[in-house]
Formats: C-alpha cells, sequence, structure tokens
C-alpha cells in the first residue's frame, strides 16, 4: 500500500459549474495507484464539489437556477454582508452540497458512472482560484 | 494493510428510501478487514445515498415529502425535461444528498450508530439498477 | 501505512454549531500519522458535521436561519412527531448536511483552507452528546 497526495489549483471566472473530471484524471494516472481510494477536499467555503450528469449542459444550468432560488442574492435575508451580496448565499450553498469526495480507484481509473463528471461549483460571482486537495491510496 | 474492492448492484421500484445496511454488511464481513474505512459511492446523479435514522418507518416518509416539495416534478421549472418530468428534480436531490460515504470499520463492523441505516434513495419514479462501488482499506 | 481508530465525544447545550476543529487537530497529532486521510464520521441522525467559513460567527448564525427555515419546527408538516417538534426537522437539516467528512493530511495537519473550521451542526434543541468515530491512515 502506498500513497501520492497533490493539489490543483482551478481558475474560475463566474458563478456555474466548471469540470475539473480531466484534471482529476490525469493527476490520478501519474500516481500509478491503479487500485484503491481517491479523497477530493475543497479548501473553501464559498465554492464546492459536486458530481453530476455531464451529457445535456441544460442539467448543469437547471441545478444553478435551483441553488439560486433556494439562497438568493438577498442582503435583506443575511447578517453576514461585508464581503458583498453573493458571499454569504455562497457559503449556503457550499453546505448544501459537498467539501469532500471519495472515489474509489479501479484499473487505475475513477469508478464513475457512465455520465458523471466532477464539478467545481464556483457560487461567487467573481472570479476565484480554488484549490483542491487530492490524496490517493491505494497499490 | 491491504484492501479489497467491490460492487452492489440494487434493484429499485419507485421512488423512495431502500436500505442497503445488510447488503453492506455482508459484503465487509467477507472482505475479512477488521479495522479501517470504507467507501460507498453510487455510480448514478438521479438516485443517491442516505443514511437516515431506521427505526421509525414515517421519518423515510417525511424525507420523502421534504425533497418532492423541495424540486417539485414541474417540467415548467426547468430546461431539461426530455428524460421525463422526474429526472431533473432526481439530479436536483442527488446533489443535496450524498455521491459517497466514508464509514470507519472497528471489530469488523461499520462504526453506526444505533438508529443509522444506509438507503440508496431512487428518485426516479421507475425502477432501476443502481451499481454502488465499495472498496474497504485497513487491516 | 499504518492507521489509528478513535472517538471524540462532544457535549452540546441548544441548536448550533459548535466548532471541533482544535479537538479534532489534537487527537490527530497524538496518532503521529503526518500524510494520509482523516475520516470523520457523526454517529447520529439529528445531528450533522458541516465545514464553513470560522471569521465571522454571523456566517454560522445566518447558516441557522438558513436551516431553520427550509425545515421549520411545525409539526402540522411531518408524520414523525412523537420524538418533539424539532426531531423530523433535525432529520431533514442533517440530511441536507453531512454525516461523513475526509480531510487530506499532510505534514501532520488537515489540509483545510485557511478559513475553513469543523462543525458539529446540532440540530435538537436540548443538550445532547454526541460520538464522532474517526479513523486517519497514511504514514
Amino acid at each position: 500500500m502506498q500513497q501520492k497526495s497533490g493539489e490543483l489549483s482551478i481558475s474560475t471566472y463566474h458563478r456555474g459549474l466548471i469540470e475539473v473530471t480531466e484534471n482529476i484524471s490525469s493527476w490520478l494516472t501519474k500516481s500509478e495507484i491503479s487500485e484503491g481510494v481517491l479523497t477530493i477536499f475543497i479548501q473553501h467555503s464559498s465554492a464546492s464539489l459536486i458530481i453530476q450528469e455531464n451529457a445535456d449542459p441544460d442539467v448543469q444550468l437547471d441545478l444553478q437556477d435551483f441553488y439560486s432560488n433556494a439562497a438568493p442574492d438577498n442582503p435583506a435575508l443575511y447578517r453576514h454582508t461585508s464581503e458583498g451580496p453573493d458571499d454569504m448565499p455562497s457559503h449556503i450553498r457550499s453546505s448544501l452540497t459537498d467539501v469532500s469526495l471519495t472515489i474509489p480507484v479501479l484499473g487505475g481509473r475513477m469508478r464513475l458512472g457512465t455520465w458523471q463528471g466532477i464539478y467545481i461549483f464556483e457560487h461567487r460571482t467573481s472570479p476565484h482560484t480554488r484549490r483542491l486537495a487530492l490524496n490517493v491510496m491505494g497499490e
């Protein structure tokens, strides 16, 4: 049994889902671990992780609409407004989705379903650099 | 340290929670790993995982009601309607619950609380076969 | 590769977020594992785990408000009322947040972002003792 630790930095340009499946898949290939578990952890609380269908782009737009309605950019709803009208909604939307993901690995590949893609869900409206802490453990 | 990889296929018949605690517990017993971490990953984005109280069946019905109201089967709300009125709500409900679970193992058993059960949360209205990718690592 | 299993018991006094970052960090230091993955699992379904900003305390109050509105303490909404008006909302709020977290470890420390803290989210109104099952694996 062995492990590899790493990090990915991803630039986001606006609110929305940014697919990172290929970035993570390339990193995993370099680790040379063929069977085990991959852990992905996002080091932020105003962006999050989500695994969703990567076939129809409308799914991503509908997801954004849902979360925009669930936690609207309305400062009247929140105490925490000092970082902008989109910051507190970003924390709420992050708490509803994922900060960490664990994905089993076999044959050197993540065991994702046919239509599953891994996304950073950027909740802020302005560009950010988002860091993912990675670990793969196995053999 | 060693590991075992596996897969479970579970048939679902309609929308709702299907308990899989026993299925996973049996698989874990066969792995002969007594201390470590079990990873459960669902290879779909219109069904999800959830750990909840397994004592009062009303809890599961109330959970279903909550998610039905949060993301209703109303095509007027969504762009993505080509796979049926229940597909986009299924993606949203999946994103609100879990795609992966990690459960510590000790004495050959999952360290679940007294009232905790593991469930597949089927969000589609028609029957499906759902695949869970499993890994247990430890000694 | 080695591992350590453990448990933390945390007293909660009322509904709200209780930071446990230091409790978990101390436990991790004693494990003497410097690189690997930490798993945290809460053995309850009416309290949950959440990683959020630990800078402005208003963020925590706004999070509580959001979840209180999302799943209100209104018995007319639920079948499961035998354990009190706050029990079913607690199950729903737990299902929307996290039962397990996996955090990569490097240099003997959790790879949390600058502003990230780990919290137990107590959803019940009365005091409880909450148990966290822990495992760290690595070297």
